[in-house]
């Protein structure tokens, strides 16, 4: 068993939550590229370099503390949902920084550590490893442009005097990302570790439904082309036509609407909105996007509107390594006997990248009430430390 | 007859629009409050004086062209949609400014002119006018806020050292407002003139729907809390509900959309939307009230969320003065025989608070294509001539 230390893990986990505190219960803000975000992600340099590793920035603002020759590499992200939890990424670089120091002073194996740029997806969807692991061009990346219209280029450019060359990604054997659970079932069962099985795909973009603005005095109901109206009908007629479609694992979200003009008294000319949909099989993900763009479109032609779809951003399910599961599955057992389980992970994650690289694998840690992208996300520290110590021993096994 | 000059009426609308124009078409930006909108009001305040006018602003940047003793006031409004035409409100305080000018050569009748302030509604509805009128205290009407949550009295500070005391409505004998239509009944039959018969009342109110935000990748369908599925769902089944409560020339709008935290990778937890419906019946106004707040409660109530109603703005229909229309019809037969039709206002004017304080009436000119509120709207300057004959003639006949 490696020696780790809770104290000193938990105490780091702290002093990271205090960069870019919400002011709300443990609730942080620190999305891609902000002043804070930077801020952590040069306290991990720190650190990195503190516990003997040699600290390294790549070309999308990836931290990484490498040791010397072949190593596992752990970790997950610093960067933060707008509004999100202090463990939601920051638990994994924090963590697998804990493995890299006990593991040194036990004489290996030896770990490298990294936190991603953009797990998030300020820019994209984890766009920090996507990069890394050749799914997109760095070229291609830096004109994602955020939710106000800025680019990922003109974001970066705030750490510029940071970045140096892209990692070589031969000298990992293997990734391995703990990370809270961000759903209710550990917490429900009373469990403190789950063995991810496969992590679910993703599919995500926007659409711009455009009809006519005028005055919402003057125009009659039956003469407008009122993009609200659009956007609502379909939304009502997709959640019917998806019903046979999806398994109760399946999930779809609207969860940004900008409508314009905006203003009580004008009929919406435009209606811009994101539409996200996750599922573990492919062709489901297929036919979902099928159904999306025909229902979009037959409700423009309907009402006389027009849509434009925008660039489809998205990743296919990803199985973990048999053989790394297989360890960690034996790490939890010993450390906490029936009280873990193999499960799907519902979130999509920076190891769904590296698996297509190296051997991939995740922990989950329980997730107080399922919450997660938001201030109130919480996990029992005892939990923390104890999936930790599962982390740590299945570590020493593979050494 | 008045000897007004068509080709000065012209030019000064044309030098209206210069100020805040949005470089679309013949469209102007110019909310009130706003640096274009001062700007606006200061070349007014010259011109008001230019004609012989006593120039003055009053508390809420209301701006008058005072004629000496009793007189007809005319005129509208001069701020604009966040998105607005050149002659929603233009038109009528520049014809107001030429049939004064007319009327002064001509030596009578006296007629003073206004462009109150924030008719658009930045902030409440009707606002400049509202105040004046009695409707709203100045100290209630300075905490109203706009879409970005800045405050009335912070926007008003821009202008503190223009604003003055508020006009003695005593000193005038009417209010006569020209406007466009901003529908599409005039442009349609070919008329260039509508006499106002009543102005509809509206209902407009913010509401908030509390759910529940999380992650959208972990949080199974049914056991979200989504704001924006309440949101669809209620607007649905309020339309479903109006069906058998409505008319044809009732309308229901909701314009604006505030998701939060507007992020694709969450499920929304708060919506926050506006409500707007008007009708020229104020019973069925209030029956639409009823059926909108139980629709939303029983929606709240079903997702395990909350609601939370905001203040109700408002205004009752409203009745023009019939002997002013019944003038007002005669000079639209005497310039445009058969091309001139009675009809009510489906857009509120500033029209429906003066009616509290003196005989009130408006003139309709046609909107090209029934638009407004857009950079679109326009009408054939003949048009706009034409109606302005009939106006002229209108006041001569009143003295």
């Amino acid at each position: 068993m490696l020696p780790i230390d809770a104290d000193r893990f938990l105490s780091d986990l702290h002093e990271l939550r205090a960069i870019g505190a919400s002011g709300v219960g443990k609730g942080v803000v620190r999305p891609a590229y902000t002043p804070d975000d930077i801020a952590a992600r040069d306290w991990l340099y720190r650190k990195f370099e503190e516990a003997g590793l040699t600290p390294h920035i790549d070309h999308m603002g990836s931290v990484f503390g490498l040791a010397e020759g072949p190593s596992i590499l752990m970790g997950s992200h610093s960067d933060t949902q707008p509004e999100g939890g202090w463990l939601d990424g920051a638990l994994g670089v924090i963590a697998a920084l804990e493995v890299a120091r006990a593991a040194k002073e036990a004489g290996g194996p030896a770990v490298s550590v990294v936190s991603f740029q953009d797990e998030e997806g300020r820019f994209g969807v984890t766009t920090g490893s996507s990069v890394w692991c050749g799914l997109q061009e760095a070229e291609q990346a830096a004109h994602l442009t955020d939710i106000n219209g800025m680019t990922l280029e003109e974001a970066r450019s705030a750490m510029e005097d940071r970045l140096g060359d892209p990692v070589d990604p031969g000298r990992f054997t293997a990734f391995i990302e703990m990370h809270i659970e961000q759903g209710p079932v550990l917490d429900t069962e009373g469990e403190v570790a789950g063995v991810v099985e496969a992590i679910v795909g993703i599919r995500d973009m926007e659409i711009v439904l455009e009809g006519e603005q005028n005055h919402a005095g003057t125009t009659p109901m039956h003469l407008r082309r009122d993009a609200f109206q659009a956007l609502s009908d379909f939304n009502t007629q997709l959640n019917d036509r998806l019903r046979n479609v999806v398994t109760p694992q399946t999930v779809w979200t609207i969860g940004h609407v900008a409508l314009h003009p905006d203003a009580h008294s004008v009929v919406p000319g435009r209606a811009t909105f994101s539409m996200q949909w996750r599922d573990g099989d492919k062709d489901r993900l297929d036919r979902m996007e099928s159904i999306i763009r025909e229902t979009v479109q037959e409700i423009a032609t309907a009402r006389g509107m027009s849509v434009v779809f925008g660039p489809m951003l998205g990743l296919d399910p990803v199985a973990m390594d048999p053989g790394l599961r297989e360890t960690l599955a034996r790490a939890a057992e010993a450390e906490a006997p029936g009280r873990w389980r193999h499960m799907p992970s519902g979130a999509l994650h920076d190891a769904s990248n590296m698996a297509r690289l190296m051997p991939a694998a995740m922990l989950f840690t329980p997730s107080i009430g399922g919450l997660s992208h938001t201030f109130s996300e919480d996990t029992d520290e005892e939990d923390l430390t104890a999936c930790l110590r599962v982390l740590a021993r299945a570590v020493a096994d593979l050494g």
